[in-house]
């Protein structure tokens, strides 16, 4: 079949809008028919050739909304008509790290996602006979794709797909570093560095866990108003005072519990960790550092009871959590519809792209 | 009062054996004659003068048993006849930290602990009218010290004091690093780096625990009979192997459950964390680096589920948690006897800095 899709034949290059042909699926594998995307932080990074990895030329995307058009032998889990999200962390119930029960880290398509291709080790999408490949599993820059079975969360179907597609990367990646991560209770001291699109989902993840002081950071005084819309508390331009980690344990009384990196600027992670209380602070790094770039501190910092560590994807098991995140969104519990600043056609979506790199937007989405 | 006690009149100076004057307790304090002391690293440190806030001259020593012979005003959790261990980290019961439930570093004395003074701000130590500073609120190298109520753990009368001393720091933070800070579990993978005495101490607190694979880590051959005398299933020279976190990430099936550093290097501190298992291994810092010293790594290693954590008294908490590990020791559920390699007089008191140097002792203990 054919599909619309946006192309990034290169590195540093804008998108370019084609028609692609699009293998339908095989064993295990669904075709979705895309409703909605976002464009996310991370496609930029790997358009702008700053992945080592990322490969060329590829559909990216991976923050997808859309509707199961076909499915291949063997799925049992979803028909067509679902209504599904894609997921670039799937869930196969099968491996070590799924059955651990202490992970969302499913490693079973792990190596062949990562060369851009299927898990039968080929790409379904082709350009004149030349192979492009699939992008984080997902590639919701076209709008037709296909997705292993594993790689989907079925979905109600009454959630609008326009808003709905930011729960496959932004919301559940900052909501759920609170829920499942952290997991955040009632009364614990929050702070968030960096309030972009992650940084709001996590303070509405914490206003939503009943966090007691809800500390934002931003060196954008203009980010106040969007943090306090979503639950923030407090806001502290670093510009503004002196030392910010004295300044913020200070604030909280001793530090707080928990403390969110959503900067993915080493410096501010060490001060993350660093504002944390002693004796059981526990800092979560979301942000995706610079390549090279790493994390330091004092041995006494931990020796002293703060602990340090990561989140990826909000710890959500995709198929089991995605699916309550987005009832969380249609219960009224988060709210998505005042982050989508920009509703896009696809011919439009490098503006979307330029829109993030000047920091006009919360999130840009494409309707298909 | 007069008491024997080996004075550290300055840094890098071997202690002096020399009488000294003793005020009685106070209100909330108690007199507590030691009856038996291990000589530990962190003595030597400060002795040595790498403790930038070591205070001179003092009694060092923070590893003993004895038994109460007088208690001061409002004392009421001890009398008389007791017997107690020193503890370096107390036990109030009522400030932020104790009563969080989160972490045993209760901070009710700290200020005062620091400056080598009692929480009145005074010593109770001084020699020919020169006041002597107490040491991590203990001061073992006394035959009499005075310590305040909440830093003394009661504990059953049967027990040794020859070698229960050594539950007042050694063992308790190697064994109390895994039962209270990681918390392992039967069929967990555990890897100790460094099999000094708290490195021992670890491997028997996972054989406690049921751990499955108890790898250790040193580049001391001789340290392997060591190992297998207190539960390591597996050794490794890390002179042997090319590339040690990727031997022990494959040795342990993806990486290990929980590592511990007992070594104090900031780089084996690093390796610690890299060898845990992706998705949920933790590292824990036990060993105190050098000043100055960072530990560092990439965020990629947090952001895919590795924590990173430290304990501080193996997390125990010295009036609860202590007496528990003192019957452990007596019921046969750990071990003390053959780690107690040296018995030393007071007089020989330089004699165990020296075994210790020279890494010639797992612990040597003086006898008063």
């Amino acid at each position: 079949m054919k599909t619309r899709a946006a192309v990034a034949f290169e590195a540093k290059r804008p998108l370019e809008i084609v028609e692609l042909d699009l293998e339908g699926p095989k064993t295990g594998e669904v075709l979705v028919e895309i409703m909605a995307t976002g464009i996310c932080h991370t496609d930029a990074y790997t358009l702008d050739g700053l992945d080592s990895e990322g490969l060329f030329p590829s559909i990216l995307g991976h923050e997808g909304a859309g509707i199961v058009r076909e499915v291949g032998a063997g799925v049992t889990s979803v028909k067509p008509g679902d209504h599904v999200i894609p997921l670039y962390t799937p869930e196969c119930r099968q491996c070590k790290s799924c059955l651990s029960g202490k992970t969302n880290l499913c490693t079973a398509i792990r190596a062949t996602q990562g060369k851009g291709v299927m898990p039968d080790g080929t790409s379904r999408f082709s350009y004149k006979g030349q192979q492009i490949f699939h992008y984080m599993g997902c590639s919701t820059f076209s709008n037709f794709t296909v997705l292993p079975e594993i790689a989907v969360a079925k979905i109600r179907e009454d959630a609008p797909f326009q808003t709905s597609c930011y729960i496959g990367c932004g919301v559940t990646t900052g909501v759920g570093a609170v829920v499942n991560t952290a997991k955040v209770r009632p009364g614990d001291n929050v702070i968030v560095f960096g309030l972009g699109g992650i940084g709001l989902n996590v303070l509405q993840g914490a206003r939503m866990a009943g966090a007691n002081m809800i500390v934002g950071v931003d060196i954008n005084p203009d980010r106040e108003e969007w943090g306090r819309r979503f639950g923030m508390t407090h806001f502290v331009n670093p510009k503004d005072v002196d030392d910010i980690v004295a300044h913020l344990v200070a604030l909280t009384d001793g530090g707080a519990d928990y403390t969110f990196d959503c900067t993915g600027n080493t410096t501010v992670m060490r001060q993350a960790l660093e504002a944390c209380h002693r004796g059981w602070g526990t800092s979560i790094i979301i942000g995706v550092a610079e390549a090279g770039k790493e994390i330091a501190t004092r041995p006494f910092q931990l020796v002293t009871g703060r602990n340090w560590r990561g989140t990826a994807f909000g710890g959500a098991r995709g198929r089991t959590d995605v699916p309550k995140i987005v009832d969380w969104y249609m219960n009224g519990k988060i709210e998505i519809d005042p982050m989508i600043t920009h509703v896009l056609s696809l011919e439009e979506i490098n503006k979307g792209f330029d829109l993030m790199h000047a920091g006009e937007s919360i999130r840009s989405v494409v309707v298909y």
